[in-house]
């Protein structure tokens, strides 16, 4: 395709209301992509949505239908979880994680966006000092604009600025007033595919537990670092989580990329038990109820939507069961992805770009579900805009909390050799009138 | 049975921790009725559980079956709504209601629960000023609990003192300082069965337009007024709404007892498109979205859940669309539960209960899902203690913000001749003990 015209651009900006695309969500930006392809009769290549590019886990497709059948579409679903969801969610963190988190303290949500958002929800009420969230940017922009919702104050920092023992001062400067109430991170991180590594998570657990402020780790992406092979269930290596460093904190396992699963919004609350039984006055009085487990459940989950679709909780439980008794090769299947970033990354590298965040310690990322990119010393705007011109739609770093110029990119549409071609060509006559 | 004795009833309910029966959640009232029922080996009738006691529409589950093959697990849904539903919604609501409402604002959530939550969180934002709902009570707690987490401030008036033309000057006394942003009461109404006349709902209506209070209809229970034939789509007569008699309206319809589907979590908001396309500056700049109707899809519902079940919203476009058709009837199905309340209400009759919440205008209520029965001058807390000594679990009226003495039955349980036995029974002994 001929480049689109800076005028051009603009106009379908303007027409969708745009402001600033730097900071418009992922869901105008393919609004945008959307209207740009019909005005120029062209497709776009796609890497600003994460849905997932692979089918979804046939077990879970077919344990729901069966849960279906058996007759469970008219029965409210217990809010905190049916029993088989329950005992899959605690057997399948032991056999990856190593962590041992009782049925008791395993709950389903509508996703980890709802998990996210109900928790926010509850971790403001446990102690009215306690009204700041850290975020370990970049991040997920939909869980700032959760914190935002709910009025919960924000602080931030780069981790790409702060990696290794300087995170310890870092959060020390951050944690000290006791203000934060939790931290969030995702490991892998969305956007940059950084991990933290184990001297950082130590490090993060110990301040969670200095400073009382409970981690959220989002495992969106669980086991899609691919440096190392953590597919055997109940065997080392496991995937490191801030779970073995401290007692207080609470995982986030969403169905929606680590099982192909985001059409049925399922995931797994995994609140470590002490954070389940601790009782605090404002919750009891609040909720009439004895501790932030129950309060969590009966208060705000069962305020929230009643409980999770019944028959994906099935699905989620078999699918769960199935991976920690080896007979799903979940992190198999995902890395798919691994092999597409590998692609991908070549085909942005001959081309003049560079990764952004390219290091997690001395060792490089993986390979995986997203990565991210700049070119010279273009800004994320002007980049983004650039990228839109040769039909490559992507979202810009600072709509992540990054401070960094550049764009992520996701690989998860990119299922066909035409699209590599048609990708390689793109970028090939950006650089060409880009020198 | 022997019947329970006070010092037995009062260890299991300091044993389950609830101060005040009268005002603990439903869920602890089942939770102390089983503790009841395991301590003294002895089955309950369960009349204060409102889950569906018929099965669920087969449509809904055949179409979700069908979704789930045709692969749209591993898609996240568009949070407004595929399109099927969208339309099959505005179809429905055409065919039943008589109502014009286009696609655009048929928007799909998990449950009439998130519905009303992620409403209340919009409705409490549109204007500042505008900070109290108001419930026509009684009503379901759990939607005064919303208000709770949500902090608005609250309102209530209960309907039974201020029927008829006494309604108008009861809304204009707790509306003419606008501070009101929403109503919401249901139709039926959950617990006393009652349903407003069209002559209130044209009260209701004319109020809302005049000083801005957004009606939220909640239709949990549509068309199970069973004392007139809703049953033929797009022909007279119409379900009564207050959308006939005034644009500022939002209806609740859920699949959970209408097509006895509470297990999927799913039902449809329902805007008129006026409430749809309003702009509020206050929800512009926060969301930076253009109206009312797109900050509440695209800004609220994406941050509470990423949208709803993909195969649920296929089974919900289904069941619409077949009802619309007159091919599924729905109604007929849940006539049920009118033939359970009118035997039901004789057993308790026959026994010396009365119907506390009876009439609408001249008119005995319809038999239904629910209805209320006081015992001579017993207090709600007194009969709801003595009903569970002679196993017989109900939930008390003050918890559904009624100010009368009673109790609340839901039918849905009673689905054999043995239970309807059993209830005579245990009525006949307990007006034995209290003549």
């Amino acid at each position: 395709m001929e480049p689109i015209t800076e005028k051009g651009l603009q106009e379908a900006i303007d027409e969708m209301g745009i402001q600033d695309i730097t900071t418009a969500t992922i869901r105008q930006i393919c609004a945008l992509t959307a209207s740009l392809e019909n005005k120029y009769k062209e497709n776009f290549i796609h890497l600003e949505i994460g849905n997932p590019g692979i089918m979804a886990e046939k077990t879970g497709i077919e344990a729901e239908k069966k849960a279906l059948d058996s007759g469970v579409a008219n029965k409210y679903p217990d809010i905190g979880g049916i029993p088989a969801i329950k005992n899959a969610g605690s057997e399948f963190v032991k056999a990856f994680l190593d962590l041992d988190i009782p049925p008791k303290c395993i709950v389903p949500t509508v996703g980890s966006m709802q998990a996210c958002y109900t928790l926010m929800t509850i971790l403001k009420q446990r102690i009215p000092e306690k009204d700041t969230v850290l975020f370990f940017d970049p991040g997920f922009p939909a869980q700032h604009h959760q914190a935002k919702m709910l009025g919960l104050k924000m602080r931030q920092f780069d981790i790409y600025d702060y990696r290794g023992e300087k995170m310890r001062d870092k959060l020390e400067e951050l944690l000290s007033d006791g203000k934060v109430t939790a931290m969030i991170y995702s490991n892998p991180n969305n956007p940059s595919w950084s991990n933290l590594t184990e001297e950082e998570l130590k490090i993060v657990g110990e301040m969670a537990s200095k400073y009382d402020a409970i981690v959220l780790e989002d495992l969106a992406y669980m086991g899609m670092d691919f440096r190392k092979d953590f597919s055997k269930p109940f065997e080392p290596p496991f995937i490191p989580s801030v779970g073995k460093y401290t007692e207080n904190y609470i995982l986030l396992i969403s169905a929606s990329k680590i099982f192909s699963y985001a059409g049925q919004r399922i995931a797994v609350v995994c609140m470590s038990p002490e954070v389940y039984n601790r009782k605090y006055p404002n919750l009891v009085s609040f909720y009439e109820m004895p501790n932030f487990g129950e309060s969590y459940i009966y208060g705000v989950l069962y305020t929230a939507s009643s409980g999770v679709t019944h028959s994906a909780q099935y699905a989620m439980a078999e699918m769960m069961d199935k991976a920690a008794k080896g007979e799903l090769p979940f992190i198999q299947h995902t890395k798919e992805y691994g092999i597409r970033a590998g692609r991908m990354k070549e085909i942005f590298n001959e081309n003049g770009f560079h990764i952004v965040y390219e290091k997690d310690g001395a060792e490089d990322i993986s390979d995986g579900f997203f990565f991210t990119v700049g070119y010279k010393d273009l800004s994320s705007e002007k980049l983004q805009r650039e990228l839109l011109k040769y039909g490559v739609s992507s979202i810009s770093l600072p709509s992540t909390g990054s401070t960094r110029d550049g764009v992520r990119v996701c690989v998860s549409m990119m299922n066909s050799d035409d699209l590599f071609n048609k990708l390689r060509a793109s970028l090939k006559a950006f650089r060409h009138d880009h020198q």
